[in-house]
C-alpha cells in the first residue's frame, strides 16, 4: 500500500519541476471531479504545470484521467473507423462544416461533437445554427443512430463527457494558465477520446489569428497530442496549417455557411477547398479507405464535382432539423443592414490581412461572443475580395463589411484598413499546409 | 489615466517573470482585502511569484501594501525609538521572553506583538501563558500605556494589523507556496511595520530545525528584508543564527519559562545568554543607545548580573496579570507526570542533536499544536543536559523527557536517541551567530 496522497505534496512536486506518478495524477483528477480539492489548490497546480511543464507520459496519463472522468461514448456499433476532427480555432475556419458531409459522402462515418465559439474565432455550432431549425442538442442515442443511418451527425458537447476538462478550463481561463502545451493537449485529446472516435484528425492553426503564434509551439503541441495518442492507442494525426490571414474569404456565421455551400458545390475559395481535401484525404488514409493522400484527394475532389458532397450536406442539414431551402437558395439567409466596402489605398501587392484583427472586428460587429452569455448576430461579418499576394490598384475592392449598426460598421471599415498592408514587390501567398505530424 | 487593470493580466505578467508596477501590486492587495479577487486567482499568482520571484522593489511595494491593508499602530507617544524583535522560529527559542525585560531594563521601550506557534517551533505567547494569569489580549490603548509606563508589553496579534497577510498565508499554506523568499519577507516585515516599531531586529534561524535550511536562503531572506526596510525607511537588522541543535537546553512551554528566569538571573545556558546579549546590543546600537555591539553587550550583561533585568521581568509579568510568585519560585510550575532519561549509548563527542526532531517530538508530547484548534500542554517537553561538542561516556545523562503519557514518553525516548549522533573525534560547537545583515 502506498503512502497517503496529499494535494499540497502534489502541488509541491510540480512546483519543483518533478514528474508526477500515475497515482498522483489520478488522485488529482478524481479530486477535481468530486470537488474534494478546492479551486485555489487546483489553480496553484495549474500554474506550476504551466511554468514547469509535463513529460509526455504525464500528459498522456492526465489525458486519460480527464477522459475517464465522465462517460466514454461507445461508437463501435457504427463501424470500424469513426472520424472526429478538431481545429484549434482560426478566423474563417469552416472546414468542419465542409468535411462532415464530404467524408460522409466518401462512406466514412463522422461523429462530431463540438463546442461553441469563444473569443475571436467562431464556433462550428454557432455557424450551423444560422441555418433556421438546425439543432445540435441530440441525445446520444439519436446521435449514434443518425451516424449509423446517414453517415454523419453533429452534437453539442454535453457535460457528461470529460467533465473535469470543463472545470480545469474555466480555472485556466481565469488564472492566465491557458497557454500550456500539456494542458491544451490533454484538454483537446481527452474530449476526443471521450467522444468515442478512433481516427482523430487535428488541425493545429498557426499564425497571428491562431492560438499558437509560432511554428515551434504548433509543432510542440502537435507532437504532444500525437504522442498522447500513441500512449493511449488512438490514431491521431495533426496537421499544422497557416493562420496569418483568414481561411477562405468569409468570416461571420451565415456568411461562412454560404461559403461552405459554395465550396461543397466545388465553387469555393482555392485555399479552403485545398485544406478540406487535404484533411479529408488524411482521414481516409488513416481509416484505410485510401492508399495515399493523393488518391484520397482525388476521390474527394470528385465528390465535390459530381454533387454528392452537396447532396450529403443537404441530408445532414435535414437530419438535424435545418431548413434545406436555405441550402438550395442561400439568398434566403438574412443579410446585414449595412454593407461597407474597403477599397485598396495603394497599388501593389497585398502583403498582410491580419487574421487576428479580422477576427476581433467580426466579434465587435456581433459575430462572436465575449462571454458564454452573449448572443450572436448571424448575419454580420467580413467577406474578403482579395487575399495575400493579390495584385491591387487604388480603389479595388478589398473586402465588404456586413454590419447591423452603422457606427460599428464605420469603425470596422477604418480598423480593417489598418489590418491590411501593401508591398511594392511581389508577395507569394503564405504556406497553407505547413506540416503533418503523426502520418 | 492608466488602462484598467485586470487580475488575469497581473497573473500573466508574473507567470512570464516580468516585474509588477506599483499600481498592479496595490490593485492586487486591495482586491485580496476587499475579497473582490477569488482565492483561485490569488493562489495562481502566489505560485507564479514562488517560481519566478520578485525584485527588491516589488517586495518592498508588496510589503507596504500588506502593512497598509489594516491599521498601523502609532507608537510615537512612547518615545523616539521603539524596538520590535522577530524570530523566524526555532526549537527552544525563548530569546524574546528574555529580551523584552532585558531591553526594557536598559531603558529601551519594547512593544512586542506576537502570534501563536504552529508546527514544530513554539510560540512566545504560548510559553508566556504557562505563567498563571498571564494575559496577552490587551487592547491597543492598554498596550501603548503599559509600554509608556513600564517600558515593555506584549500583545497577541490582532486581525486589524496587516489583515491581507492572514489571507495570503492561509492560501500559501494550502498551495505549497510558503517557501518563497519575497513572500516570507513581505509577510514578516509588513506585520512589523503595522505594529509601529521603528527598530526592527530580526533573528533568521538557519539549520535543520529552522524554516531556512541553508545559509544561502537565510542570507537571501535577510538581505531582502533589510532592503525592504531601506526602501520603506525603517531600520531593519537581520541576524542569522544557527539552528542545527535547540537553543539553550529547554524545549517546552513552562520548561522554557523556567530557563528564561534562570537566564535573566544570569544563570542560563551560555549559548542562549550570548544570543540574547548580541540581539539586545544590536537593538541598542540601532537606537543610538550604545556606540558599539561590545559596549551594548557589556551594558546588558551588567543588567543580568545586578538583578535589574530579572526585576523588570517580574514587573512585566505583573503588568500582564501573571502570578509573580511563580517567577520568584519556579518550583511552583506544574511538573509532568513522567520523567524519562536519555543516557549516552556511546563514548565520544556529541556531533548531532537534531533540532527538527527534538521540535517534532515535543509537539507529539503535547507542547505544540498541529492545527490552530489544538490545545497545549504547558508542562511537557525535553531538557538537554549535553549539547553538540560535549564529551560523554556511556550512561551519561543526555536529556530528560517530560511527558504526561507513559507510552508517548517511551516512544519519545527511543526516537530522541536516534536524533543524537556521536563522533570519536573532537567536535566543535556549531556557530551560533553566523552573520549580521543591515548593521
Amino acid at each position: 500500500m502506498s503512502k497517503r496522497l496529499r494535494i499540497v505534496d502534489i502541488i509541491a512536486c510540480k512546483k519543483e519541476g518533478k514528474e508526477h506518478s500515475e497515482e498522483e495524477i489520478n488522485f488529482l483528477v478524481k479530486g477535481v471531479k468530486n470537488k474534494t480539492i478546492p479551486d485555489y489548490q487546483i489553480s496553484a497546480w495549474l500554474m506550476a504545470v504551466n511554468i514547469k511543464g509535463m513529460t509526455k507520459k504525464e500528459s498522456a496519463i492526465l489525458t486519460r484521467a480527464i477522459a475517464m472522468s465522465g462517460e466514454i461514448l461507445d461508437l463501435s456499433a457504427i463501424g470500424e473507423y469513426i472520424v472526429d476532427k478538431h481545429s484549434t480555432g482560426g478566423v474563417g475556419d469552416k472546414t468542419t462544416i465542409i468535411l462532415i458531409p464530404l467524408l460522409a459522402a466518401a462512406g466514412m462515418p463522422v461523429a462530431k461533437l463540438s463546442g461553441r465559439g469563444l473569443g475571436h474565432t467562431g464556433g462550428t455550432i454557432d455557424k450551423l445554427e444560422s441555418i433556421p431549425g438546425f439543432n445540435t442538442s441530440l441525445n446520444i442515442d439519436d446521435f449514434i443512430n443518425t451516424v449509423k443511418a446517414h453517415k454523419c451527425a453533429i452534437a453539442s458537447q454535453t457535460n457528461n463527457l470529460a467533465p473535469v476538462d470543463g472545470t480545469l478550463y474555466a480555472l485556466r481561463d481565469a488564472t492566465a494558465t491557458v497557454a500550456s502545451i500539456p494542458l491544451i493537449a490533454s484538454s483537446i485529446v481527452s474530449k476526443k477520446i471521450a467522444s468515442g472516435a478512433n481516427v482523430i484528425v487535428l488541425d493545429v492553426k498557426c499564425g497571428n489569428g491562431a492560438f499558437m503564434k509560432s511554428i515551434d509551439d504548433a509543432r510542440s503541441l502537435s507532437q504532444t497530442m500525437v504522442d498522447i495518442g500513441k500512449y493511449l492507442n488512438k490514431s491521431i494525426v495533426s496537421v499544422i496549417t497557416g493562420m496569418e490571414q483568414p481561411l477562405g474569404n468569409a468570416v461571420g456565421n451565415n456568411l461562412e455557411i454560404i461559403e461552405s455551400i459554395e465550396t461543397l458545390k466545388n465553387k469555393g475559395p482555392k485555399d479552403l477547398t485545398e485544406l478540406c481535401l487535404y484533411l479529408g484525404a488524411i482521414s481516409l488514409v488513416k481509416a484505410n479507405k485510401a492508399a495515399t493522400i493523393r488518391e484520397g484527394k482525388f476521390f474527394l475532389a470528385k465528390l465535390l464535382k459530381n454533387g454528392k458532397a452537396f447532396e450529403q450536406f443537404k441530408l445532414f442539414v435535414k437530419n438535424q432539423g435545418g431548413d434545406v431551402s436555405y441550402i438550395d437558395n442561400p439568398d434566403k439567409f438574412p443579410s446585414s443592414k449595412y454593407k461597407l466596402e474597403l477599397k485598396a489605398s495603394n497599388s501593389g501587392f497585398i502583403k498582410e490581412i491580419n487574421a487576428l484583427e479580422v477576427g476581433k472586428l467580426c466579434k465587435i460587429l456581433g459575430a462572436g461572443r465575449e462571454t458564454k452569455e452573449d448572443s450572436i448576430d448571424h448575419s454580420v461579418g467580413i467577406v474578403l475580395n482579395k487575399k495575400i499576394g493579390y495584385k491591387v490598384k487604388p480603389g479595388d475592392l478589398i473586402a465588404t463589411i456586413h454590419a447591423n449598426a452603422e457606427e460599428e460598421g464605420q469603425a470596422t471599415l477604418e480598423l480593417l484598413g489598418q489590418a491590411v498592408a501593401y508591398s511594392d514587390i511581389q508577395i507569394t501567398a503564405p504556406e497553407l499546409i505547413i506540416d503533418t505530424i503523426g502520418h
